[in-house]
């Protein structure tokens, strides 16, 4: 019966699910449509580039001999140095239509429709049961296929631009569609059951983030959890290790302490059953029960202490900073060689394009200019001309026309590096009004506002403006002071854009420009919208006063920029949030599968009420078992499971350690496993992978602050004709800048071995190059 | 008048510090004497030499030419190849006179007994007013007086030693002098404001970690605070960076919360003053507050956890991480800087020794046979002929009679290599009674005990064990079963020694069989000692007992050598045991400055009293005003400054961080300065600091798990006549460990800077050369 029962139901289901699926086909078709409505055909590119050469200096001839060039060679070229430059490492099919839609496919619209459509199905947590902001059912499940048939479309895409061995050996591919399919069965075995309304659970929710690890835009993620993959044997000793020494502690804490009845401040039994000992002195490593775990020995007598200094000293401080080396090591040894898998297939990459696009002269292989320009403009559309420019400059170096073998495999890099425009442009005003923008005054005004005392003016307002928020908001004088600050930061950026040049000063590596104009500008949004509130409707609304008061403080960060010191390390940080986003990719992937086991375990066991609530044990959380408990006193209610947000934020509290056993005091015993392995894969590894990041990146940039970039040989005084410049330390990839560290292990010349054999390149196969590098250190 | 008074009081003071004066006079001479008697004036030594090379195979005829070499000369020359072994650098002078007084310095009898009133001075704030063992005052100012004499004896052996210009030049010695001079005048002072009865501060017991440091032997620590020293600057500006964000979010958090009327869980107002929220917040960095800061803000509203969260990731994850990529920085970059000094003076050194030592031959300069061993004997007396005459034949390899230049500067490192003898002795059993120790049963016997079985069984008798250990003690079997282990225990060592050769089993590398046979033989008697207690007396002692039980745990750490993966993490902690030593002295400092300051703040602020104790607000800690505080309910009443050891166990606490905020939670205003100031000496500088070092070590112990150790060139099969063997990782000393890391950045032919350069280097010096390698890599 049951069976048959099931059957029907999953029929239906199916049916129910086709209606959606028509409307969501519609939709995503539709989509698919318009994304490449929008100007992102490659032949529209093809159109518009024969278009610009004009505005070059380049000979009209070579025009000519571009067109009688097989268009689809030039296509598959820039293919490989696109991927080349951005590291992408898929094998695509080299017919022409393959390149085209391979084209498509890396196109910057469609990777973000991608991403769009993973974070959707991540958040859709938030509004299914249990919800935070609850959605019908029929809302969630017409989203959820929606982003499921999208990837089911990148996927197809992709299976249309690679080999067929090479999709289906790929386990990437393998998961996204065993992920699908199982998204897709459980949507349907619950949504019947619902319908019979027989409750279960939707246990598929933890595959979501397999569609963020495994798409082939998350190379970051993915490397990151390789890393972590290959740290586990040598952490699985350490962890042993430092195991054994846990529980031979907790069991000499038994011996010594378990019959003396002691007793702890609360009045509870003190170190009388192993098991529990073992937790608390587990809890003691990451020092969140510190001083309360010893107080009850310590009281007893005071040699005790040194039983739990020396447990601290061993657990805490060695054994967690051994997990520290022995991650940082792994860390940089399967880095370095996975940066060395990358550098070689950039190389490969390179080398394949200029056979593509060589031609013959005199005895060697080169590529013309044309031809190269051509490949420039296809690779990045959007460089100035005179950046071009400047990259032929130093690819043809003694201007012969051409670009040989080993300049053109440098073209990647050079792509990379950031060039900011020099070009000495002159400002609007003095052009629509000559005369006034160069009159006495306003030459005066100009070099006011260049001079260091304008920076101090600034800085001293700054520190005035900090003493005036800190007051107190009450007093009208002090209000109005608000809106006197504000005009000063108005008139300070007018000022500056009167004085550079408009674009100058809202270049591509302006941060600091951009942060203060965004600021001031969301502030003056803001502060006069809260006044029209206030003004017309009596009220004000507390969303925008909280904006406020942000934005107002945030104003202060300002002061930083203006000494030297501080700039270096600020600039190191934002340097390396890119590649913080990938922690956070990662941390969102541990965080997603904790919480949605978290909520489907202790949904429910408590419940939050309002300070002033008359509901039953509204103190107690709504448990009567948390009674008197230190859960209850220290009024942690709100630390629940019950929606995605809180088990997030409870996830938070977790990772940052801090009273966990408090947290977790009124879970049954086994639910204490749920939380030890959060610890391990948050704090152990985790966190301390995102330490050995900072390190590395911190030790990297401190070295690239000494060293000169790696800019070809070029005379840095030849390009101020050109009006470009180079800026170092900027780096348009991440992988970029992690290349930087291992470069030069491999020498120009070498191609490097072949696709099959770098994808298998280990470690240790790298081991006898790094060590002879080494022990030439 | 008050002049006047004090004038009187000093001379009276002076006059009875002069009685003790007398006393501690004849008794630090008779230590000296006695220290000079015990064998260790030189001449003896030389008396000695002689004597044993006719136990060696030398010629007879070197022995006459040693006689007649200038005795002087070799002496120096011993001086210098010791100092360069030990990487001591102090500038003697070449007297003969002074050369047997250098070598009196650094005897390692005196070198201990310098360590032991350096202790024992350090130790009488235990004994001192407020006293954990109370002493007269009389007691522990003669201590005291006695200890400053025979710092000023050992500085006074120092200047006799070293060059007079040196002398006074060195801020070390200086500040010895200046120490000694302030605690007797403080010692005086208190003394006679005693005695009339007026109290006062010894304020002169912070000046006694001073000796601790700045004595010649404690190299390591100076370096240690040297280098913090240097890392101070970047240090300062990335904490002022930190606070500045702290600030900034104080400011917001000020602005979001300070007016919602909020409250925390005791009812107190939250986020209301600014400087208390900073503090809040510096809390949170830490962690020791996390939840509990954001719960009244997270209940008004979940929108604010965000705020935490921004913090939290900022602050305590980047910024704390930054601290340690700047710690780690610096210190792996002075730590380069100190190598390479010590390397080149250690070349320096050796160069000396060998322009002493050297004679013609043919057309260079050489060392000949005869005068190298006697100058190895002088140097390391107790190595065995046959490690001298190894030792020989790789200096020596191509068996000419005489060691050239560069084989003779690389004695200092040959001698710190370890080298083990395996001379294949037969077992004394053999020797004593062939006939049974080579019957049948015997050599069956043996060679059970030699099979890996024997191995598993005594692992499963362990684990067995620990399950006993685990059980209830009352049941009289298990307290048989105790006896049954044991005997077992002893068995097993018994059969061990009977198999192996005993000088083998118990060589100074077998670092687990001597930890086996210690803990057993501990735990035989202890038990004895307790059952006899027990039978006699009726009456177990708790100490004896507590003994017997951590005894029992510790035997079952033999397991983790059973497993080899175990062993390697283990043999490399117990490699960097001495170097943590290191940071041991380095804490001691700290604690010693915090608790002696702390102990005159808040001395008596706090009471404990036992649980049953009937004063008035015993559970207050016997401070009203800690009526109903987390510090009362957590019963934290002992952790209070009233003396040494408490104070010790409180900043102990505080360096764990946790619940930092509850312990000071009763103090003053001002007071959350001095446990702010202790955060950042013992937890940002120092733990990073030794987090760095312990990343360090395991690196480079890891790098040498690899690479084979730096043994010079030699047939490793020919050293087998020999009898010995290399140990390669061990090292006898801290410096030749880490100089493994740097050391082929020197060349060999290199002699290095002269002696003042050497000193002068700095590590921006050091970059170029460093860099060039880094590039190379």
């Amino acid at each position: 019966m049951l069976g048959i029962a099931v059957c029907i139901s999953s029929v239906l289901c199916w049916v129910s699910l086709a209606q959606f699926g028509i409307a969501v086909c519609i939709s995503s078709v539709l989509c698919w449509v318009s994304l490449t409505q929008f100007g992102i055909l490659p032949c529209e590119g093809q159109k518009r580039s024969p278009a610009i050469p004009g505005m070059l200096s380049s000979p009209a001839g070579s025009n000519r001999r571009m067109l009688s060039f097989p268009r689809s060679a030039l296509f598959q070229g820039s293919a490989f140095v696109s991927d080349a430059q951005y590291n992408r490492n898929i094998p695509f099919k080299t017919s022409p239509e393959a390149v085209r839609l391979y084209r498509l496919y890396n196109h910057w619209m469609m990777r973000t429709a991608t991403y769009f459509f993973i974070f959707l199905n991540l958040s859709l947590a938030l509004f299914e049961e249990p919800a935070v902001y609850p959605l019908p059912f029929l809302a969630t499940s017409v989203l959820e296929v929606l982003c499921l048939l999208v990837f089911l479309g990148r996927l197809t895409h992709f299976a249309k631009v690679t080999l067929h061995n090479v999709f289906w050996k790929d386990t990437k591919n393998i998961c996204i569609m065993v992920a699908i399919l199982l998204s897709l069965t459980d949507l349907a075995v619950y949504g019947v059951l619902r319908l019979y309304g027989v409750g279960s659970i939707r246990w598929s929710r933890i595959v979501r983030p397999v569609f963020l690890i495994n798409f082939a835009e998350s190379r970051q993620i993915r490397r990151a959890f390789r890393s972590i993959r290959n740290t586990l044997p040598e952490i699985t000793y350490v962890f042993l290790l430092f195991t054994f020494s846990l529980l031979m502690f907790s069991l000499m804490a038994l011996k010594l302490f378990g019959e003396r009845n002691l007793q702890t401040a609360e009045g509870l039994p003190y170190f009388r059953n192993y098991l529990e000992i073992v937790f608390d002195l587990y809890v003691l490593v990451t020092t969140a029960n510190s001083p309360d775990v010893m107080m009850p020995a310590f009281d007893f007598s005071s040699w005790y202490a040194l039983f739990f200094i020396a447990f601290v000293i061993i657990n805490t401080y060695i054994f967690m900073s051994l997990f520290l080396a022995v991650v940082y090591n792994n860390y940089k040894k399967h880095l370095k060689n996975e940066i060395r898998k990358l550098a070689y297939m950039k190389r490969r990459k390179m080398v394949e394009a200029f056979n593509l696009l060589k031609e013959e002269e005199g005895e060697q292989f080169v590529v013309r200019e044309a031809r190269w320009k051509q490949l420039v403009k296809l690779v990045a559309p959007d460089t100035s001309s005179s950046h071009r420019e400047l990259l032929l400059r130093i690819s043809d170096d003694e201007q012969k026309g051409f670009v040989d073998k080993k300049s053109f495999v440098q073209l990647a890099d050079l792509l990379n590096i950031q060039v900011v425009t020099l070009r000495i442009r002159r400002h609007p005003l003095a052009r629509w009004a000559p005369a006034l923008y160069g009159s006495t005054p306003s030459r005066l005004l100009r070099r006011a506002v260049r001079h260091r005392a304008f920076v101090w003016t600034y800085d001293a307002i700054i520190l005035i403006n900090a003493i005036f928020i800190a007051l107190d908001e009450e007093s009208p004088y002090i209000s109005y002071a608000e809106w006197v600050f504000l005009a000063l930061y108005i008139i300070e950026i007018l000022l500056k854009v009167y004085t550079y040049e408009p674009r100058e000063f809202f270049g591509k590596t302006q941060f600091w420009n951009w942060f203060d104009t965004l600021i001031i500008i969301a502030a003056l949004t803001a502060t006069i919208l809260n006044a029209t509130l206030k003004s017309t409707m009596k009220y004000n609304s507390q969303q925008i006063l909280d904006i406020v008061f942000i934005l107002r403080v945030l104003r202060l960060i300002r002061i930083v920029d203006s000494i030297q010191r501080f700039q270096v390390i600020m600039n190191t940080l934002i340097n390396i949030v890119p590649t913080m986003l990938t922690f956070g990719g990662l941390t969102l992937v541990v965080y997603c599968v904790f919480a949605i086991i978290g909520m489907e375990l202790f949904h429910g066991k408590i419940q939050y009420f309002p300070a002033n609530s008359n509901v039953p044990h509204a103190l107690e959380c709504g448990n009567p078992a948390l009674k008197d408990s230190l859960f209850a006193r220290g009024r942690y209610c709100k630390n629940n499971f019950n929606d995605f947000a809180s088990s997030f934020i409870v996830l938070m509290e977790l990772t940052v350690v801090n009273q966990w056993h408090d947290i977790l005091g009124m879970w049954i015993q086994p639910a204490k496993l749920y939380f030890i392995a959060f610890h391990i894969v948050m704090v152990i590894i985790i966190v301390n992978i995102f330490v050995s990041f900072i390190l590395e990146a911190f030790f990297v940039e401190y070295s690239l602050e000494k060293t000169p970039p790696n800019v070809p040989l070029l005379d840095v005084a030849s390009l101020a004709p050109l009006g470009v410049s180079f800026v170092p330390p900027g780096y348009r990839t991440v992988d970029a800048l992690l290349q930087r560290m291992f470069e030069a292990e491999i020498p120009l010349e070498d191609e490097g071995p072949s696709f099959e054999e770098i994808l298998n390149l280990s470690p240790s196969s790298a081991v006898p190059r790094s060590l002879s590098s080494e022990s030439a250190a």
